[in-house]
């Protein structure tokens, strides 16, 4: 008998796969023009030359026997150590290569960390709005993920909830900032107040609680704003990375965990994910990709499309009427869902699914309801577009505005 | 608290890996002269050049937004075709893409497989001698690995042990042909035997037992030995291989796993895998290897070394007086332990580990005792290496066969 719990899965597509999915089905019926698809984060602009550069020179002339042969289990050396010292260099940190694991993106990160710091049963807290992959990457480990509701105004942490879901069971902490969907970054502010909470709590509990932080949108961060980076400001801490979205390579599965060198047991960190490899049969990123990241460790795609996007988007829907917390990085924000005609629920919020689907239905307009995302009454929209799809787009909102 | 399963695990080195990190050693003390190193299976050929020119014109002419951004989560839909094209023409198969999971390497598409298949407690049946790494990766689903016993005088599948075995809570049997660490191949007479038995054990037991197939060694195979496809005698099979081996890639982690379309459930099961990865993180392999892979797909590195180093092996140890069954493929045999002086114990077979690391010490020939493969009083040879080296080790192996 096949797996019954994964075979029930395959039926249940993501509402945001469904959106992605009508979108491209109306584009296939109508054509491409009337679809205005924000449902996706999926980066814009290429890679840059000098990645296409590296590739070319590591093919070319690498010996093919070392070259594409198996990597140390733990990763490439020197890829290791361009990364610790990347990080060094720009954050202040103590990274050495050991404290650096290569994974394939940060999907791998995040399955390796938790599975590293959580034992079979704990909680891991996160914080609303989140990835809704988050689920199964914490219930693959054998804990159980917890969302603190969001706080709406800010999309910073709800603290008053946070500290009361904080228990003995909590053995992480999972974050993403810059986030997915909000757009918003961790203040300064927020990661004090949160790494003074775990401190407090790990003295009164007697037992460590890992702050894991999600950052693939780390680099993509608008002017002025303000961006610590989390590690810096709490030992206990693995950060994961991905370098899909600061070089635009997601289909190449190239990311990366940080343990902190001041985190209890940090020696052991990399080498037990080596071993949750082996269970997982995850293994390494390519052997290829590993030595390309490293000639270009602290280069980016021109990112500066999405803040103008962000920009345009902001100033416009705001203009409308949508009530919007002002993105400060990715290529995302999360809009209330327009009430123009009063029909919000007791709670305050018009249901997310029935107007993204009028839009979407009716207009073209592809976003995604918030209740993917445990943030019920709001919409993301993914601007990782071309700007004058955008601005075509303006008047859609309008329309949708009156729904 | 970190997670105490994996702390401890990081403790015990493999002996594989403290064999590999000896002859380092060594080598590092006394020279590259002074090691003999058969313990490591990493192809020694290159790539074929069409791999490099495939590389490079994708990545020379691609668009880069396209080329780098996020394959399918079951895969690129060209790259599914073209391997169940190629497997339909060389084995009068009929896989359409829908049954084509592309993974990272052979580890992928085994953890991939047995997720998809067992359900929480079932048994998992393997033959010995096999890679060890089929513990963590069926552990890691929650079944249990069960090991069928070798056959020591042809290192086919013991039968008798195996029908013993086989009950009602065996849900998947897995099989690696051609196998390491022996060398052999399963013949027709083996597998159809096999497939009989399964058919038989479904029928009484009212429920499916999947045959999984490890193949990553599939296209080295000597002169004239018949090598069966395994999935073409019984339906409820999947294939899983890796491009590691037949085209030299082990660091580029590019394979797949074939759905037999036979099988029960078969169109469940690619989806299935894919919802896998959202639990252990491991997504696809990247885009850029299966875009390669797709236009190499009926092509291999020159594998004429292998053959050729194993006939000379072969007639050598068996002139000195070794004992050996003939390898038919791969880049592994699996001689018995000499027991000149008769020290075998009980069982008739010597200590392995023993004689192996006397071999080490004394002589900077670095095999493997056959315990790590459940086949105690024999070691393993990987002879993936230069033929000169060989040349040079037949005289230690001389002197081996004295202790």
């Amino acid at each position: 008998m096949i797996n019954q719990f994964y075979k029930e899965m395959t039926g249940k597509e993501s509402v945001i796969r469904q959106f992605f999915d009508f979108a491209r089905q109306r584009a296939a019926e109508k054509g491409q023009d009337s679809v205005f698809n924000f449902s996706i984060g999926n980066p814009s602009v290429p890679a840059p030359d000098s990645f296409k550069k590296a590739l070319l020179e590591i093919v070319e002339n690498g010996d093919p026997v070392k070259l594409h042969g198996y990597s140390p289990t733990l990763g490439q050396d020197s890829t290791k150590k361009s990364i610790a010292d990347s990080l060094n260099r720009r954050f202040g940190m103590n990274y050495e290569a050991k404290h650096i694991f290569p994974t394939s993106g940060a999907a791998g990160a995040l399955a390796h960390a938790i599975r590293c710091v959580v034992n079979d049963g704990d909680t891991v807290l996160t914080f609303a709005p989140y990835f809704p992959e988050y689920g199964p990457y914490v219930s693959g480990t054998g804990a159980k993920l917890q969302v603190v509701p969001a706080d709406y105004d800010t999309f910073q942490i709800n603290f008053e909830k946070f500290e009361e879901m904080l228990d003995e069971n909590v053995s992480a902490v999972l974050i993403n900032s810059p986030n997915n969907p909000s757009g918003i970054v961790y203040t300064t502010e927020t990661i004090e107040r949160l790494a003074e909470i775990l401190e407090n709590k790990q003295s009164e509990y007697g037992h460590e609680i890992f702050l894991i932080t999600d950052e693939p949108y780390r680099e993509i961060v608008f002017e002025g704003v303000d961006s610590p980076f989390p590690s810096k400001f709490y030992d206990n801490s693995i950060c994961c990375y991905s370098f899909s979205k600061s070089l635009s390579l997601p289909g190449e599965r190239i990311g990366y965990m940080a343990v902190n060198p001041a985190a209890k047991d940090a020696d052991y960190l990399v080498p037990m994910a080596g071993q949750v490899s082996r269970f997982t049969g995850h293994n390494c990123p390519t052997a290829l990709m590993q030595l390309a990241i490293e000639r270009v460790i602290d280069e980016t795609s021109d990112l500066s499309i999405y803040e103008k996007n962000a920009n345009l988007l902001y100033t416009e829907l705001t203009r409308i009427g949508y009530k919007v917390v002002k993105p400060m990085g990715t290529f995302y924000m999360m809009p209330r869902v327009p009430d123009k005609n009063g029909t919000a629920g007791e709670n305050g919020y018009r249901d997310a699914n029935e107007w993204c689907w009028k839009a979407a239905r009716e207009l073209g307009l592809i976003t995604v309801p918030g209740d993917s995302f445990q943030c019920p009454g709001h919409f993301r929209i993914s601007y990782c577009v071309p700007t004058e799809m955008i601005e075509k787009a303006i008047p859609l909102f309008e329309k949708a505005f009156e729904y």
